[in-house]
């Protein structure tokens, strides 16, 4: 049960900063951080695994899928042993398997919180998709969970870890167009039918647990701040077939403790990837602001607007965040966007969906 | 008390065609249209003064003000002789000159509803400018004190009159980008101190009356629909010696009938000029939107974005809008923006204020 971050810790070998310069090899003998991915749909086998080769210290060991012809077909594509294919059924036995630090959970909604589980359950770090969950009852188990078993969880909050986003970050709260008085955020796309993200048994909501949620946590993490107060307007057609059971729009506005406000669309019927920072003496424009490649941003100030180029990074976000958690635990520090990060979004979530249902503005 | 225009309607000159074509002149012998402007602010000698000169039909014949340097000033520059400059006090007399059509009410807004309703008492049409009125009630007096008096009453919505406008709203109802399932627009702007639109008692509210009514005013032009439910969130710091008496920032939710939802952004602490209509397949983007000149179109769509340039018009907005009311009335048609225009935004806005105090969302 003890960790090899917490023997390293103790042993003072400044590992965080040996892993910051990309030398965790030199400072540590072990193998690279193994995970499992758990759930083979298309945001895993098209942006999770091929990326792995970008990793400094991660790399995919296990994978983890309900249909045999996905683990045979990946297995042979990545070099899994059968040995580390695992159904659902025997998912549990990955508790055994020793190559394996981590496990990427990237099932529909509904399912994050019973793999989260039994992955700390199976003494494995957990690395969540976002949301984190359906409810913020099962965010606060997941997080107890880990908890207890003495394992890290971390929620895959991408941008994070993408440059362009990183600096608006830096720039917005380093008021470089002056204090922060506006944040417009708009995230959507037009669904397709037949999807699980459409089935509210599954996916536990519509557009805003799906793509709005981008809208929210930029305008967290442009303030650094949690919102007090939220009012949400939601209009779904429910003759549409796609919106038999979750929600096509529900736009937000949210309230800051430093007066800072937020204005955020969220959507299943129309497309929308851009959030803008406006301060007192310019604004920070980002559009697409979260998508997986092709950010683009412009600043304007003094009077005058320009495109701001962003160096492309050595690993791009999605290496950067497979590696955070490899670092995070060799270092025993915790992630930037921890379960409680994700906690924070379902509780303001929970919140919009109050609003919009009960007409009413809702206090946080 | 039988107006030139009744008798020309009546006699069937089909006039309003032959304005259309400017040649008014050709098919009436009449003198252009004057108008009287009422308030020597900084709006009406800075943009509406000086663009009679612009106009086809419309023409300045006689100034208000209570400053007798302004009208000395002003009048020496337009050539209004002192027979045609009126203070306060002497307004009603102007009932007597035969050269006055139309008062042009450029006041602080809690002016408008007065001068409006004794201008029509003086048997003159009115222009009056955006907020019509500090309150509902006020509207509704005034389109009544026009109506028993026979006279046309438009209020200044100046957007309706300029091209990259008029071509959004175009192109928006006639559903270039898929039908319109969201709206944006974001207006404001740093409010410097010591104004009388800082002055509740002037202004009848801050950033939503002065430059809010944009947002909502483009949201409602361009889905040419009115907003059913409302929702929005104020954030003023009472310490800022600028909002003593009036709000600051005031962000609002609308929802229309059809479905669509407008996001909309009201500030008086930052820059914002902008909106976006967004279809299912693309979106129309506006930056600057609404400004004196120097409009920019963006259209998105098949997954490309491109500028769209708009040909000047042969007459600016100030001098087209100037000119739709001497054409509204030598035709004896309606203004496309009519009192009951300036109403509804009233309207709208006594909910959004009504939101925001009372924490929840109102219906219309």
């Amino acid at each position: 049960m003890t960790d090899r971050r917490s023997i390293l810790g103790s042993l003072g070998l400044g590992l965080a900063g040996a892993m910051a310069t990309g030398t965790l090899k030199a400072a540590s003998p072990r193998r690279p951080f193994g995970y499992a991915v758990v759930g083979l749909g298309s945001y895993a086998t098209r942006q999770i695994m091929p990326n792995f080769k970008g990793c400094d210290h991660a790399r995919l060991v296990a994978l983890v899928s309900g249909t045999p012809e996905k683990l045979e077909r990946y297995g042979a594509e990545y070099g899994i042993p059968p040995t580390h294919r695992y159904s659902y059924a025997t998912f549990d036995t990955i508790r055994d398997n020793p190559d394996v630090d981590a496990v990427y959970v990237i099932l529909p909604n509904a399912m994050h919180a019973e793999y989260t589980i039994r992955a700390a359950q199976a003494d494995k770090h957990v690395m969540c998709e976002k949301p984190m969950a359906v409810s913020v009852a099962e965010g606060e188990a997941m997080i107890a969970a880990c908890r207890r078993a003495g394992k890290r969880l971390m929620i895959g909050y991408r941008c994070r870890f993408e440059p362009h986003n990183q600096l608006a970050i830096e720039l917005a709260r380093g008021g470089h167009v002056g204090p922060t008085r506006l944040i417009t955020a708009e995230h959507g796309f037009n669904a397709r039918t037949n999807q699980w993200r459409l089935d509210r048994a599954l996916s536990g909501g519509g557009s805003l647990m799906d793509i709005g949620i981008y809208s929210l946590n930029a305008a967290r993490y442009l303030t650094g701040e949690e919102p007090v107060e939220v009012s949400a307007i939601e209009a779904t057609d429910r003759n549409d077939p796609r919106f038999r059971t979750v929600e096509d729009r529900i736009n937000f506005l949210l309230r800051f403790p430093s007066g800072i406000e937020a204005v955020c669309v969220s959507s299943y019927s129309s497309n929308h990837n851009a959030y803008r920072v406006t301060g007192t003496d310019g604004w920070i424009d980002m559009e697409p602001a979260t998508p997986y490649e092709g950010h683009a941003m412009r600043i304007r100030r003094d009077g005058s607007t320009a495109p701001r180029t962003v160096p492309p990074a050595r690993r791009n976000q999605f290496a950067a965040q497979l590696d955070h958690l490899a670092e995070c635990v060799a270092a025993g520090t915790a992630p930037i966007v921890p379960g409680e990060e994700g906690l924070a979004d379902l509780k303001v979530m929970a919140a919009i969906y109050r609003s919009a249902a009960e007409r009413r503005h809702v206090a946080l």
